[in-house]
């Protein structure tokens, strides 16, 4: 055997805070094998290093009963873990275990070295806000649908949509590349479209493709979509990798808005004691890994989520931290526009509102849209 | 408004089934909205065009109680919806209803079309069994471990484990690119380790790097590994996406086996009635997404998988699938030596065996593996 390793590590440290649902007795002994479980995998008791034990095995900084059947740890894993990567970032905080049953990541914190080297969002909501001449009130968004529509039929949409003020028109997250309406077509349909509308509108509004592409094709359709000049690009990472999003966020020639999406990440909030929590999963790591805007599926619409959990994840968007702007919140999933004063009420100003099939009830796309503005603006 | 579209499909379509915890009386209504949140999202009453209304939103083919609290619903979806690539795959089969209460996907189905596309493992279990000559055994592998060792031992470790004969020695997954062993030194010494245990023991062992990388960086990684003579690749699809495995799958210039790991999959297994199940996930998808080998927690190691959860993966991995090769389950995540002879009893011969941290028990590693060998030999 060699000699023991001599590591050489900074002292910082990022910390994560678990709830252990369960018999807070038994939180202890779970909290000491996720601090190994996160970290070394290994028998504790084999590590021939103290380095490797004092220093890499995570170290629980507190722990302490929430109720009969419920205990919050804080551990601390050295910055060194995570190879200063978001992909073994998120390993590290919840890797294996979250194979384990009744583990929940509730929170994280990032040292200042880690959380500026992973950027964040290129505009964040000042950016975005001088993008859209908009220097106090809310954005407005909505998306392009239904799957099934030809891509002549979806730019005809978008056209109508911008027209009536729309800031951001995205695609629904459900098109790809689909023989009704192929990514290339609808792209330049689409983005020619908006770009018609600015012209008649005087206004900015962006046009953004979801970039939801096999791994092999991710570079292309994105090249395809800024040829086409789009404004924004949509992103899932839950099916193509938060660090694929921090990647285009931090890539200067893409240098354009991006939002995030919630697709395929549902099963991690979705159940109370398991999988991570809204704040640090719709807000804090959507934010981390680049999203100008985090969609999430606001109170009261299609969905589940409790106003408590969308306020926790508008804080984990807008919350300092060193390095990185903050985000917009864009709440959606079956809102409507007579929600409109109700959510500005909730989120305040820095919030983007999206609606989306609503805006088909009315009349006219046109005056839907300019209603939905001015609801908005008013 | 342009004339409703004209779609023409080609009748194929892929089965989805989906439990929904609660109510049973509210099933039908809830197994409603999911046919349409997976598809177009948009209020179904405004949908214009009759082919969309019923082709493109998916259809309920069965529904039925399995108890008072719990039904279970069969719904399929039209194969172009999915564009026949599988990151939009998983958004036809989950993307948004995940973020909705108490649904769970329990299985699926894809048509021949749709499966001989992915491809699935290159090698399969034929192809592994060929690779380390052993028409008949169970495979065995461990990992190169603890995370904060240098390179210079972890490859040390592969020198002893591979001449004491085991055929794959794959990196912790937590292994990425720490300042403690950098990838490229790592990959470079662990590869020219269990090569020079080859010359010595005339076998076929291989190495397996972890590839969870930046996303900017993951071609690269695999380049370094390649040229370094690595025999496989470890893959964490749940970080990296499922795509980036199916795409190393698919590569003609990769071409070694891949074991596919649960990192950051943890949370969609672990509520019962949410996410997605055992079977579908550690089975189905990582095999449609290219593993050769796919690891999971076995039962009554360091996690909760159940036998029938672990019965139900490796039944996933080698049922029928149109063009696609059965895969090797590799259930890990502390198992010791002297539970061999029961994992054999349980799955088989067609299992690769992984043993981590036991192996460090014993006084020579060299000794161990030889005698995880022989055990899995007799």
């Amino acid at each position: 055997m060699m000699e023991p390793t001599q590591l050489s590590l900074s002292g910082e440290r990022l910390l994560a805070v678990y709830e252990f649902a369960g018999p807070v007795e038994l939180a202890e002994s779970r909290a000491n094998a996720l601090r190994v479980e996160q970290t070394i995998e290994f028998p504790a008791d084999l590590v021939p290093d103290d380095d490797i034990q004092n220093e890499i095995i995570g170290r629980i900084e507190s722990l302490q009963p929430v109720g009969d059947e419920l205990a919050r740890a804080e551990v601390s894993y050295a910055v060194e873990t995570t190879g200063s990567e978001l992909p073994q970032l998120l390993n590290v905080l919840m890797g294996n275990s979250g194979l384990l049953p009744g583990i929940r990541l509730i929170d994280f914190t990032l040292p200042a070295s880690l959380s500026e080297r992973l950027v964040g969002p290129r505009f964040g909501v000042a950016g975005l806000r001088k993008m859209f001449d908009a220097p106090t009130r809310p954005l407005l968004s909505t998306a392009l649908k239904p799957m099934g529509l030809s891509a002549e039929r979806l730019a005809e949409t978008a056209f109508d949509l911008a027209v009536g003020g729309i800031d951001m028109i995205k695609d629904d997250h459900s098109l790809a590349d689909q023989p009704f309406a192929r990514f290339a077509e609808r792209v330049a349909r689409c983005a020619d479209a908006v770009r018609r509308a600015n012209d008649q509108t005087g206004l900015n509004t962006i046009y953004m493709p979801s970039i939801n592409a096999p791994y092999d094709l991710l570079g292309q359709r994105v090249h395809i979509a800024l040829e086409a000049g789009v404004g924004g690009l949509l992103v899932l990472p839950g099916i193509t990798g938060f660090d694929h999003m921090r990647a285009l966020a931090a890539d200067d020639d893409v240098a354009i808005p991006i939002m995030g999406h919630p697709a395929f990440l549902g099963a991690f909030s979705a159940s109370p004691t398991t999988g991570i929590a809204h704040r640090p999963l719709y807000g804090t790591l959507m934010r981390l890994a680049g999203a100008d805007l985090s969609i999430f599926p606001n109170f009261g619409g299609r969905f589940s989520f409790s106003p408590k959990e969308c306020r926790d994840i508008a804080e984990g968007l807008c919350e300092p931290i060193a390095g990185v702007f903050a985000a917009l919140p864009a709440p959606g999933g079956g809102m409507t526009l007579d929600r409109v004063p109700e959510i500005k009420d909730f989120y305040g100003s820095d919030v983007a509102l999206l609606v989306g099939g609503d805006l088909h009830r009315g009349e006219s796309l046109v005056q839907s849209a300019a209603a939905f503005r001015e609801a908005v603006e008013s």
